[in-house]
């Protein structure tokens, strides 16, 4: 399988996000995933809160995420996205590379649908945001 | 595959833990899980900040996480576990189950390493906490 | 001053709350005084989260917090709660307590406002809500 | 009273740091606080972790936070900061300011402490981090 990234966001560690282990609490991935997934959204002319208030919601349905390497504070990293589509799902490969020495810390696969009025529904807006990157991951 | 599960903490949702959604936000599920996983720890004998302080780190290696019913505040829930052990990893296998209703809202497979002075190494200590409970996952 | 507290609720320690210095962080103590405020409001008849979906918001205007003794993992604790009213706000005293030494870990004077429709307005919910316990700040 | 602020972060709020009410929630606010200080610490040549790995930690003692205006999903925002000395104790002023309109979200005043082998007690550290800036608060 090969990703063809189609975002990235940089990011840097935020010393709370450490656990008594002095390493980033697994939790904190899904939020860095989350916060790649909707600045890419906002890239491209959407927005999730906007997009809540119409009643449109992306949810994760799924979640798979291998940690390679821990991120630990003072590190800074890079979030990169692929997401194609399968049937109603998006399906998004994500990957966490620290900078300088591009490791790769974790990956990603994250299923997302989109709920209209509170039903699984395919959403206009979200095809169209997703839309020319659908071929990006073989 | 059928587990028995040999632990369960009770929880409730806290307001804060939703989002602009009105629901859980995705990563606090590993918070819950998390919590559960450690809990049970303790009540076999161990503490998770007690075995760091003596250089025995447990560190999730995968997380493999399916939403089904989305946890909104005031939902009231129980987080069951059982584990197995595979080489060198413990496998985790958790349930969400949202009360009173029974429903099933997430379930998730956890695979946990331990490391020993930071590197990958069998645990006499997590072998012993988590031992009768090998068989636990058919 | 003398508080009479109306209100108090049980918590433990989770592991993720603490941070690299293997202590609770800061920001938590907030978590935990606003689910403390929160499940009063519930007890009271009223649900912050369906107030928000009728136009009444309860907003913090301000916080103030002395940190007294750290928090760990492990460490049980109940939060205590009384409140007055002052004008059109509600000044929250709030104290958190470890258990089982009775040791005073923290100590809070928050301040809530409310929002109906999004306009600082006095809300006849919250009103009732907090009704019989403001004169329980001397 | 006047600040001299002598540093400052960038931040965008991320989509999940909002709750139920689409507002940023109050605790977020002293992560970005924190996250503040500490890149601030950084920026004189200290770093948290590498401090408290050797025994020197910076323990909040008070935080006192006013809440002007809610940060929402999609603002971009900046934290400002100032320190002087009063005896033992750091005081740091800081302020959220959003981008473009320059509104004041939130000022804090934030007493820090330092910890040496988890007593209280001045560090050499700590005083030299901060030192250039002690006259900076009027």
């Amino acid at each position: 399988m090969k990703e063809t990234f189609v975002f990235e966001k940089d990011f840097e560690v935020r010393d709370y996000e450490a656990d008594i282990q002095g390493i980033v609490n697994n939790a904190n991935y899904l939020h860095y995933f989350e916060h790649t997934r909707n600045m890419f959204l906002r890239q491209r002319g959407f927005d999730f809160a906007e997009l809540h208030a119409r009643g449109i919601d992306t949810v994760v349905a799924r979640v798979d995420v291998r940690y390679k390497q821990s991120l630990r504070p003072s590190d800074q990293f890079v979030c990169r996205l692929a997401v194609r589509k399968e049937g109603i799902r998006f399906i998004f490969k994500q990957a966490i590379v620290r900078k300088p020495d591009n490791a790769l810390c974790a990956e990603a696969e994250t299923t997302v649908v989109s709920l209209v009025d509170g039903r699984l529904r395919e959403s206009y807006e979200l095809n169209e945001a997703f839309a020319s990157d659908f071929y990006d991951v073989k």
